[in-house]
């Protein structure tokens, strides 16, 4: 029997927790586990890693006590390359539990499960505090050279006020004229909202608005102002603190790519082997879409034009004149995948390699929209553009119920309805087999230009609530251009509304809302760093606690009046950040006593209807863990990785 | 809320459920899925695959009605080796769950606990009917000829009736003489067992009692009469429709192995590279054992002379005039893992292409005592010799409560306590990230030359109630030689037990409970290949039904009395198979009606202490699976794999 969640002992990958998310193979490691008081007496906790797939197992020693738990810590080796851990607690009855990623067990737990600690290169130290504002270039703004562009033969010219078309064979076609420069322009308005970092969809020159289409990795769309004009845009970003990153798409091509064109015309053009092409000239494409060829990753050539060293298209954008801070990679799932072979790992890897060695600040993030977490043990992408863990979790707990025309390409008649608890066990289950680190760097979008708008169909006063979360938990928050001014869009297309310049100062209110919450993820380290402790999870109500050294934030998100007694947390230090719930001391103390029988502090939270409020309180105090090069306490392990012998 | 286990809907690997276990890539392949009518109405059904890491989805359609279930059926395309697929079903309320190999969910499950269909070379038609019969072959009979022979200087002679020493110097060199005519004429025990298979440990020679360390895989160990004597063997126990399959380490050599001999003797033997030796010779080994130099398969010679070709070890002790009918591979977990390469998954495959090629019919067993399921997808070991889904959790089921020395390695002060509704869990999550036919290939063993014996701690009238369950859980039953004879053991070493055959007659209660069990094995295909169905999991009960088209088989293991009523069940037309256990109808009909309102047929199951009973019940009538070939239906999908275009 599992005791309830504030109760549970936890770990994670944050710096309270383990003294460093970037060691090196062979690097010992220290990490911590705590223990509330009201989970009862622990006779013994050890580590239990899986090197080269067979258990070595650490003991932990207490080295900390606070009013509200018991510090443990441990020494591993970091003996693979992604090395995997949990803990076994022996209960003073002699039970065994086993605490995993995937949380608590009361029976062994698989491998899969395990933390993990990753040894390959880390993500930029600024992308764990990013705040993303994703902008779809042809919707956002256009400056007056846009006028003067004489437009493509395949475009179908809209105004700026019409709405996006999204059904039929005008959809990739109808054609705003939005441009790098009219970005430029509005740098302003993202300021306000307190981004940090400006996503890009395409700007590479297609044949369809969307640009996903590319017929050039070599140049940028003329139509959005070309090279100079994202020479400008990135400039005048970073003079702002702002970085800017692209989207690249290295699953497939445009069917008008220089490559393909080529690959097609001659038997014995080098391009050829960048396709799936047979004798025939037919060829594998992107879900049957013909004008998205696939790219054959086996193709050496291929490598070397794309993802191979700075003057491949990956590298060559990410350094001057142009300096981008990073990709995302489009449809990274799916690459270099087909029938038989797999080869995602060796494109991800190079990929991540030639970022590096082209600008060592670049964030790499890949397109996974489901399951994400085979590719993102730090290998490759530093983190996933995904909707299992967050998106589609918060959609179902926030949305009306009801008939649906569009859910994620998943074939749902109705709006799927979560409880918080479903909430938390989601935003768990999709994030427990990859390591902390990649979470950090995991997208939480509410929407993209891939999907509906979340305010679709979102419950009356859920947009603040679905937000919060969004700041608050573990992961990149982000806006897409528009959802700050409550636009709606019943699926990908149709959300990629232009936005109204004119009349910005209507949608101040919502403007104001998107800022004062990405301000708080700004103004406070513990949301982009800080561990992650639910502490109450219920069919409408969501607490957790974000927790550092320096600070904790407390977090509830609520869907309907709440009235949540939480054991442990000392209600008289919180300083509320944002929202309006009350949290206040309650007198009688914790429900649970802990194995002295006494009962530490509680505070009761009350709110009325949707709610998202955030408290600070003091950080946790825990002695800092010893620096490098101290040697292991007597009682560490002696491990034999390798017996020396004279021959 | 998800309902109760017996009134969920079911899918596993097995022929009613999928149309074919051996699908080649490319393949169409059908599979159903069962709803209990207790379940409710289900408004629509869908495969959801994860083709390339891309969903695809393809509509169900109802195929039968029964009394208990309503069955749907679906067809997917097999796109990748291993193909992962999952259940989407639309209740009637509109709210969604998720049927995986890990259970019902619901919210989104993780692509790795998808069902599997795997497209390796699937194992031997005999291998899912095996009853194994393991033998450590210093300790179960000694033929004439051992009297003659000199023991080598490290061997410490025993007498047969002497305790095995299990603790200290002198534990691997205790030498008691048996050999493997003693084994060719005692096969008689076998057959009254009922066992099919015979696996022996090594039996190469070595410097210790267990010739783990081999110093030669080229001859069969002279103190076990040689060459000659395995072909005596072999061809005897063939003779009696018993195979024979081998111990092969893969992870390590014996230090003084000719290969670490010559590679230690010169600087540019090209034995150096087999294994990771430095410049002074100090070399890594397993687990710091120094007579255990580890192999290095980055080395192609080692595969050619050890893994690769009919003239290989693997390969040529397959081949007659030896024939083995397969190899267990030690320590397949380590196998070509070390740091930060990873090379198991060339090993592995490599030794089944040389298995099959050199035996056809042989079967490939891998060493993976924990979570073995990451190298169990068909790809090189057909099965695992493991220990968490079985194993570990019968002994926390019926094991005696208390302070222990010695767990299967893990640090647990006291002896684990599972309930059962624990057993079925840990029996579900060890096998859910494996094909179907991986889990009837991998070993249920309550013991091995490994392990303490089952019986030390066992509560008293365990035994059957746990061989009960390695009979009639999916996998394969083990008896390690000795537990018929109901000999105890502190640890692996402790129960190498020697067999008194002067007293076997002593013995014959045990060794007959031992062959009825097995015998019910032998008899009923649907243990071998039937579904798993679990009809109820409590503290101190199981009960689970195996269904083919041919029979089902109603399993009721508990260890205290129980009062079972299990819905949809025909008491009436059940014949007890072994066990005292009662089933009768159960007048009342089920507890639960279905969406109609109706109540169907319910059995009650009574028995008193500990106890196994199974029961036979008529077969599943569903209707065939088309044929192959059978164009899919009118509703089935037209996916585009490939995009045809001309140029």
């Amino acid at each position: 029997m599992l005791p309830p969640v504030d109760a549970r002992p936890h770990h994670d990958g944050s710096p309270l927790y383990v003294s460093t998310d970037a060691p090196a193979l062979g690097d010992a490691v220290r990490v911590r586990l705590r223990v509330p008081h009201r989970y009862g007496h622990v006779a013994a906790v050890k580590t239990r890693s899986n090197p080269n797939h067979e258990p070595r197992f650490t003991p932990a020693v207490i080295v900390h006590h606070d009013g509200d738990a018991t510090w443990w810590e441990a020494e591993l080796l970091v003996e693979n390359p992604v090395h995997g851990y949990r803990f076994v607690i022996t209960r003073a009855s002699g039970e065994t539990h086993f605490l995993s990623q995937a949380g608590l067990s009361d029976i062994e737990t698989r491998d899969d499960d395990d933390f993990r600690l990753s040894t390959f290169a880390p993500p930029p130290a600024w992308g764990a505090e990013t705040v993303m504002y994703q902008v779809f270039p042809d919707r956002f703004a256009r400056s007056a050279a846009a006028d003067g562009r004489e437009l493509p033969e395949w475009a179908e010219p809209a105004e700026w006020a019409d709405e996006p078309i999204y059904q039929g064979p005008s959809t990739p076609r109808q054609f705003y004229g939005g441009d790098l420069d009219g970005i430029t322009e509005h740098l302003d308005h993202l300021e306000r909202l307190g981004a940090t970092v400006l996503y890009l969809t395409p700007v590479f020159p297609g044949r369809s608005n969307h640009r996903y289409d590319a017929h050039s990795f070599d140049q940028v769309d003329p139509l959005l102002g070309g090279d100079e004009a994202l020479i400008r845009l990135v400039e005048a970003a970073h003079a702002r603190g702002i970085k800017v990153m692209g989207d690249l798409t290295l699953n497939h091509s445009g069917d008008a790519h220089e490559w393909f064109v080529a690959a097609r015309a001659r038997a014995d053009a080098p391009e050829r082997a960048f396709y799936y092409l047979d004798d025939d000239n037919g060829y594998v494409s992107w879900l049957g879409v013909e004008s998205l060829p696939k790219l054959n990753w086996a193709s050496d050539e291929l490598r070397r034009r794309f993802i191979d060293g700075p003057d491949s298209v990956v590298g060559r954008w990410l350094r001057p004149p142009f300096s981008l801070d990073g990709w995302r990679i489009d449809v990274a799932n799916m690459t270099g995948r087909l029938d038989d072979h797999d080869l995602n790992a060796e494109v991800r890897q190079l990929t991540q390699k030639t970022l590096r060695e082209a600008n060592p600040e670049a964030l790499l993030l890949g397109e996974s929209t489901n399951d994400a977490q085979s590719d993102m043990q730090g290998d490759g992408w530093h983190g996933a553009m995904t909707y299992a863990s967050f998106t589609r979790a918060v959609w179902a707990w926030l949305s009306e119920p009801g008939p649906i025309s569009w859910f994620f390409g998943l074939p749902y008649p109705v709006m799927p309805q979560y409880t918080g608890e479903q909430v938390a066990a989601a935003n768990t289950r999709f994030t427990a087999a990859m390591p902390w680190r990649s979470r950090l760097h995991s997208m939480n979008a509410l929407d993209t230009h891939d999907t509906a708008r979340f305010v679709n169909r979102a419950r009356p006063g859920a947009v603040p609530v679905a937000l919060g979360l969004s700041v608050s938990l573990p992961g990149i928050p982000v806006v897409f251009a528009g959802d700050e001014f409550g636009f709606t869009g019943e699926n990908g297309e149709h959300s990629r509304t232009t936005i109204p310049w004119q009349s910005v100062d209507d949608h101040a209110a919502t403007i104001d809302l998107y800022a004062a919450h990405l301000r708080l993820r700004r103004e406070h380290p513990a949301l982009s760093h800080g561990s992650l402790r639910w502490l109450h999870a219920s069919d409408d109500a969501l607490v957790f606690a974000r927790e550092t050294a320096d600070e904790v934030v407390i977090v509830l998100a609520a869907r309907a009046d709440s009235d949540i007694v939480l054991d442990g947390i000392d209600g008289a230090a919180a300083t509320r950040l944002i929202g309006s719930a009350d949290v206040a001391p309650d007198a009688r103390g914790a429900r649970v006593a802990d194995a002295s029988g006494a009962h530490g502090p509680a505070a009761r939270i009350r709110s009325t209807g949707m709610s998202f409020t955030a408290w600070q309180l003091p950080g946790v105090a825990t002695p800092a863990f010893p620096g490098d090069g101290v040697p292991a306490a007597a009682d560490s392990p002696q491990w034999s990785v390798v017996s020396r012998s004279d021959a």
